[in-house]
């Protein structure tokens, strides 16, 4: 059971950088299980249905990607799918301190959950969900952020 | 007067992270005045007469220490005690600026107070409240990061 | 066109660092945009139309300096004033990887723009509108980090 | 060829942080190479023959592990080992950024060679193997630190 | 006097983060001199005489760059050049406090000189002269940090 | 014994900082021994005995401070002296990893020691003894870094 491995986050939506790591990410595990978190974000753009949606057509065509979302503890979740790894992307900017917070949280909460870092493109080492919303928001253009098909559903929400 | 120090904080709720400190810092001062600050959070879990009951309990058995609240300026609450110490904890993670920050702002409105830092335990370096609410409102269990009482009253309050 | 630079912010309210990121400014560059972010604060103390007015009285008396507000991207704001240059004032603390986000954020939506990053003096190194806010609030004498009638106005409002 | 990690280092010598992301990397990996770099350290305190037998010694008893040296670069002795995947421990304190930019270098050399990163114990989150060595040259008694043989062997060599 | 900046450095030898700052700077002032500071390396690959030459060969086409070199202080030297400006790179990793370091330290020995801040690409913003020959002494292929005529250059010297 | 505290460095030579430092210690504790380390600068500008002058000059008419020089683990000294108590300076600037991790070191070899940091004031936050000296090797005024006499003792030395 060591080859699956758990992509846990908000994906409000998905961009090019989660999408980096996906990519990554299937080449090391047999399965890549990208778990959308229900309640992760305080009031977001896209309803988990809807990222769950956005997700599976954005990955389309990435061998080895199972798109699903969980409620409750990330490290509860992680063992009902009979994995021992969670994934997050490390972006240069920012994400360190939070991420080993979490992963060093997670840890106590469960010993057989093991958190592994992988970085993005430098090329999409700034990028953030919420970013991009705010700037889609004054009326950007998101080409180079994410795929078309999620900029035109930025655009149909805000 | 050298002897007294203050440590303010939220404490909603104490964790051993803080409790680390304490025990730390009655080893150099004569007296530490822990005190619970009002409105330091927006929507705190506990109310402040709540903090301090469950300080007092948490800190029962300890030689030096006394549990206050107060409300207004750090260093006006500091300089009432009769002392010019305010220690803060230092965690490995992310507190540092926002530390410094409220150091430097401090030592402004009062020449005559000053701030020094105290590292926890590496065990406790990264435990927060908030991160431990959040992770006991997902139904994680909170021993390690804080005594049994207090994951009562948490799981009560939620 | 290269003598003209914008510096964008929230500005509520002008504090002394900014001021002294305005005065360093204008020894480079021949005008100097001080333009204010409509929307940038979720609840600001100030509206746009009264931060610009404490940034007109501020800055009066320093050559080259001209006060504005704008709604939408920066990078098109930039465009539209005939610039190339977006200012952006470098505090030691906490300051370093949010801006570096949003200006290669920037960069992305306009690559005719570019943000340069500018010192404060370490004396104002730590100063944040949010804090002083906060300090005010409580009761704190503003003196130091920000001129008199702006503590004024900022004592009237709360 | 998904299951061989390479764990590449200097290891002069390893200490409870090195065996305690071995140990990790093994429950994620099948094989774990831990290979001593050869120039890595300046004057290093123990060749790389001597140090590749304190790992074979620390890590008996450890399964799926295997002690090798290299010279050169990383990325293609990763390769000659079929494998994919650099694992490199990140410590709370001080890595992350070297880290990064080396992980970013090896991409650029060569793409199909991807690091992830892992925590230690919380425990071993500040412990260097430089930092060890000059206690142990003033006199510290190294328990805690590194396993009593590797203690004996560096002050035989001081 | 406002359109003369310097940038001032080593280049042992100018790599493609080098070579955008370059180009980024001269869209901002009307001379930008590239400045290679005498002892600035302990052990520098290249003297300084090679570094100006491929310093001038690598921006030869750039108009409005001039390559000198100097000796003493950075702010002296700017000064007799009739510039206000120092300009330094800042990449995304670690350069930072160093940066700022040396920043308030000229600001201390000169309140003329005035450093701003630039960021190279992203694609750039983690290259190092260092890396990069330590990269080339282990055989590695520079194609991506370098232009080719200075990866020949490096590769001869080594 | 709670009352003697030990700040220990190399002083290579004392800078303003330094003794911001020392001037706020002796208002928290009754003796501060200011305490120089052998061989902690691998080639010193002075020797230790050189560096222990100068502070003594430096600090003459501050109560409550004593000079002296150790050998050592920095933390047998301190039990050594009676004290529980090691002062660290903590600059604004970089310094803030390393001494964390020298604390928590500390606290491995002797759990009875306890490391508080302070802050130098703002104005001082930058001043490293290592850029002092490079700058005046450059030719630099010190003035505003170091006192007078030190300035002349560095430019002796050269």
């Amino acid at each position: 059971m060591k080859d699956i491995a758990v992509y846990p986050g908000s994906f409000d939506p998905v961009t090019y950088g989660h999408l980096d790591i996906i990519k990554r990410a299937v080449k090391i595990f047999d399965k890549v299980i990208v778990a959308v978190a229900h309640n992760s974000e305080k009031s977001p753009l896209f309803d988990v249905s809807e990222r769950v949606e956005l997700l599976k057509k954005a990955t389309r065509g990435i061998k080895g990607v199972e798109i699903d979302d969980f409620q409750g503890l990330v490290v509860d979740y992680v063992k009902s799918k009979g994995s021992k790894v969670v994934i997050r992307g490390l972006r240069m900017i920012s994400d360190f301190e939070y991420e080993f917070q979490m992963a060093l949280t997670n840890r106590k909460l469960s010993k057989d959950v093991e958190t592994i870092f992988m970085m993005p493109s430098e090329s999409y080492s700034y990028l953030s969900s919420k970013l991009i919303k705010e700037a889609a928001a004054l009326g950007a253009d998101l080409k180079g952020f994410v795929p078309a098909f999620i900029e035109k559903a930025i655009k149909a929400k805000l």
